[in-house]
């Protein structure tokens, strides 16, 4: 499943919009947030691609822990699994 | 629907016990966020709740933007609908 690695600093427009890309053509993505704030934008990249997609499709998303490396330390992310209902 | 309140201080343990309880007894419940620490413990709740929740049911939340008032200011939360899959 593709990943979309979100920042804080991410704009929850433009991740929702390939959020929404994704999903009409594979039918689920994964996107992963390490840190409070970048797991805000995750969360509201997930709502703003949910009005993108309304017209097609209602989606879901599953949360879960991941232990990811980043710069050679280990981080625990969350993923949220999204897809179609 | 119940509507669990969750702020950056929440403990995403105590809140997914209570996530847990109530889709157990009811099948669904929101959880409302204003601010990026708290709609991170929200999110890290439902990843917990989960887990509390695997061997009964496979949960889902579908994030949707609600103006709130709080002490007298008009906000934007994120509201986590979660249920049952």
């Amino acid at each position: 499943m593709e990943i979309l690695k979100v920042s804080s600093k991410s704009l929850p427009n433009s991740v929702a919009g390939a959020i929404a890309g994704i999903i009409r053509e594979e039918g689920c993505v994964e996107v992963q947030a390490v840190g409070a704030g970048a797991t805000n934008q995750a969360v509201k990249s997930v709502a703003v691609a949910r009005n993108y997609l309304e017209e097609d499709c209602e989606i879901v998303c599953v949360p879960y822990f991941a232990n990811v490396e980043i710069d050679g330390e280990s981080r625990t992310a969350i993923r949220l699994v999204v897809k179609k209902q």
